[in-house]
């Protein structure tokens, strides 16, 4: 049986450079097509001298036409925006996509367009039916849909870490769906890899900062699946903060237990039973909690629950690799069950500690 | 007139080592004694290279009698247990006290012994009126009382940056007193200069974790002087996390407005009125948000709000150094109080950024 | 064919987290005995719960009989002198060692305590025979012999670096061999996870220093093989230094061509030509330098040469991941030559970037 | 007596945000103007928020009338080619300029076009005068020319710490001048503030890389400060390479004494008297080696030495913060002595540890 055959696009940015390793050696899938914008042109060893692939390829101004003669699959590693202009183009071709931006996180296209209000206001998209069919690609609560997908739309790592806490609980009616608070933390290269004077080392390290207090487009992202599962529309805070570090994202979920009666370990049996068909999730003990160094450079999320029997206060704590689990692994994760192979395959889940 | 003439116990700690660089150069307390424990009998010198002191001195035993000959105040940088041991002797030779543990922060010693049990278990106390009498020494909310006291209780890091951010709004009523999260994150030197290992480089770089869920000691010490204000009971959420960073500690304190007519500019304004006379206060203007590093290695805290309309939560936060304001600095404030000089002197309020 | 069976003693150091976690779904090698002194009666998931185990074991005693009766190989991490207590026990038992520590590293034993003269007053040696037999781990240079050997001595991670990058030029007669320069750095991983006071965050972060500056016990370890090699002794400086990161290592090697006609391209030809064989080397480009990130978590070594035609100065840059190609994956390296497999079975080669 | 008034032209920079900080609440110096290119109009809050100045002022168009009108001295932080379009100018008017840039370091106006001949392709210079004028601003070794000096160009970071420790050997010939290597190791914040690709946190934590390997410019700058000295003509290898830390600076000078009966206690000697008159500049024990971090955000350089006796390498190292001792803090202790000022007034000497 002959491997798939996958162009990444957007290939010198973080969320390429990470889908290339990981398919690197992958045992069912083959990178076939190298497409960037920017380094379009380039011989790929002159961008990235630490990353050697075969062949030396040269990147290609991602066409559609050239993607489909040569890609069974795509993953597009693009700013806002842009996937709109080529998703259409590549579906038509029977090219079948895996989106890290957040061009078709939304069910609704006009929602995106309000969230999304910069990036809408310099593209013209009429393709909100893609918006409808886009399977939201968190893999261990869309696992059948993403299976069968055209296109799926690669969550945000804020979402995915605060999602995999909390959707068992709303699943189960077991938290008031009001009063949530999610506060989270990353690392920076979070920011993307094009230049910015806030994210420089001088300026990033040794601080810690919050940011998109109150309104953060992740937040709308969280709700809308939080929403789905809970069967009714939610509301939440949601605060991230930039960490002095370069990889990794801890999400601390703030709710309140709806029946006093349970305990910190019901609550723990109760997540690892929702994940317990999920190779890429780990429940720790009552008690320990998860490091962002114990997923890094990984495909799992590390769970992890706490109680205050004097307020009813339930904290989940989510750790993920930002780019990994958090991006462009969980990508390789939708393409492992769009391809029909083994959802973890050619995935790392234990990391090189420390 | 003369100096006042400072003993610091604890030196090489990072509590001593702040306390003597702040008081280095200080127009109005000089230090006259140098006690330790573990580095008694020891060149200043050989034990810190890099901060070389006038006369390079040998360090001392604590010892009452021989501080009370050479000093009028002294600051005990000890761990917790340790302070209580030494504090009597010296309020009775007269000695007045500033003192960095945790053993004079409750009114009450039985509450101490109950929240440091393990260290109460190894000290056998009975200065219940030396706890009563102590004076919680936040300068901007309890300076007339630090002005006249024998003995200050320095505040723990973490609940100087809480209790800055959330006591104007207690004292004001405008908050719901249940549902509040204190969603807290800390360099490493919080941990202090004994060696562990979850402390090394190669563990905690690279990391962030939460610590201490639920229970954690400081819960208690926020809750205590938030009552206090409050004029009631107050039971709040408190989460620490560890950054991978060395020093700087961040607060961001969720709650909930009692009046939903009130807007981020009321609330942003309500924080300044509080502070006006607080030259160690600052407040940023709404949708600027506080960086540790905007703070670091000075004696300031930097405050900013924020509010959901769609929720009503207000989000606080209280940007500090740990080792400054959340520690050392604001000893030597308490001190200039106490010495009645004005109490920002000799203190560092801008930072050398980056 | 069954896999080869590996005993990992030592096993929650950071030289024995790492060998685990490169043998965890090696193909051809299986870890049968998971040994530890201070961890011994301990179950594997309470001492490391981000590495789980298949079956969960509980940590052993290093037992010279049980080992031999499940492994075919054991992989040593221990503090140096420790080693050579169980070495000879296993070797006459049948199996194979591949020891991490200094015990093995020179020659002659007499060498080894005068190097390492604390630990050899502590111990008492009689294995001249075995210091002897064992073979330096150097699989570039040493394949054929590390291929039969019993037992591979794994050379320290300042010497893999400097001596994978003047190897070459000495053995080419190239480069003067009085006068050449090594400036180290490393991450502090390097010092191990035992707690020590230099190696918390809160010093050694945002610091960088020189130790161990004349007579650090590398030098003799490199100047051994550089003199095997070169056909004569050689006697040179070597300066390491503590970086602010976890891992990585770097070596900035300067020295001075006998030729003045050769150029920067004639001394990456060399180096190209000397490692072609060699998988987990690679040379970059005249002008590109190595990063110790390109290589971090990879068991791969990057080489650089630039030259300077004023001063017929040479200086050859080294870049690793100082605890798998300078520590670990080297072992591992070694153990698939010895096992009879490919040098690379099982050992990353290429960075997850960032 | 009034304090004189100081222009700070760049003063969003780095260079420039030390020198505010430095300047605030300076005993004898006042900033009077306010200068800035791409910051002009702009109100200073807006662009700094963490570092308030008084009476919130509007940065200015550098004009050197306006200049004139308000200051004294003038303290230049601009890019290469810059300071030269402003200096002739300033010094008409009777402005007595500090300039951090390159401008003004070489005596020759030939040898600034060879060695920055980007910068001199785009700027046409006809100042050979000034820059035969300009005095080198290294206060230790040009004191009394500072002090009448109308422009002095502040050396750059490797230079100032690369000739404080190799001068007093090279002054009194008891080292080869020939073979001299400096292996210098800064912090990312030398890059300067302005957003670039691998100074991003996420691409310069945990990694060390060499960088500008043969050729770097400071290599000339170090050159002709030494060759002055020594009386002869010198040509040396200097080495920078990129630190995953914000500020800091370490050069590790390897040269060979000419007399192999000295010590290394004889060398530390010859080094504490060179600097005896020095107040930033500290000479360690023999033993102890510099950490950058014990000058950080101070004034001072911290020199160690240490001797091989086997090849009479000499190994000299210096450490300083270069943001002050290396830049914006050496422009003050010229300012002091030009205002005749004590040298030291003003600026910090020791450190906040950690």
């Amino acid at each position: 049986m002959t491997n798939a055959r996958v162009a990444v696009i957007g290939a010198s940015g973080y969320g390429g450079l990470q889908t290339l390793r990981l398919l690197h050696q992958h045992p069912g899938l083959d990178v076939s097509f190298l497409g960037g914008e920017r380094s379009s042109g380039k011989r790929w060893s002159e961008l990235v001298p630490f990353l050697p692939l075969a062949g030396d390829p040269v990147v290609q101004t991602p066409d559609p036409d050239a993607i489909a003669a040569l890609a069974d699959f795509a993953v597009l590693s693009l700013p806002n925006g842009l996937a709109a202009g080529l998703v259409p183009g590549l579906l038509e071709r029977g090219v079948r996509v895996v989106d890290l931006s957040a061009d078709y996180r939304y069910g609704s296209l006009a929602q995106w367009q309000a969230v999304y209000a910069a990036e809408a206001g310099q593209v013209a998209r009429s393709d909100a039916d893609l918006c409808a069919e886009a399977v939201y690609g968190l893999p261990e609560w869309q696992g059948e849909a993403i299976t069968r997908a055209r296109l799926v739309a690669a969550p945000g790592c804020f979402p995915t870490a605060s999602l995999l806490g909390l959707l068992p609980f709303l699943k189960q009616g077991l938290i008031d769906t009001t009063g949530i608070v999610i506060d989270a933390k990353t690392g920076t290269s979070g920011g993307g890899r094009a230049a910015k004077e806030h994210l420089l080392l001088a300026e990033a390290a040794e601080a810690v900062s919050p940011y998109g207090v109150v309104g953060h487009r992740h937040t709308s992202e969280i709700e809308q699946m939080a929403g789905r599962v809970a069967g009714r529309e939610i509301q939440l805070q949601f605060t991230p903060h930039l960490m002095p570090m370069v990889r990794g994202l801890l999400a601390t979920i703030y709710c309140r237990l709806r029946d006093p009666g349970l305990t910190a370990d019901d609550c723990s049996t109760l997540l690892a039973s929702a994940y317990r068909q999920a190779p890429c999730v780990g429940v720790l003990p009552v008690g320990t909690y998860p490091s962002t160094k114990w997923v890094r450079q990984t495909n799992r999320a590390l769970l992890s629950v706490q109680l205050d029997p004097r307020t009813d206060q339930l904290i989940v704590m989510a750790a993920i690799d930002n780019l990994v689990k958090g991006q462009a692994g969980q990508a390789v994760q939708c393409l492992n069950l769009m391809a029909g192979l083994d959802s973890t395959t050619g995935l790392p889940l234990l990391p090189f500690y420390p």
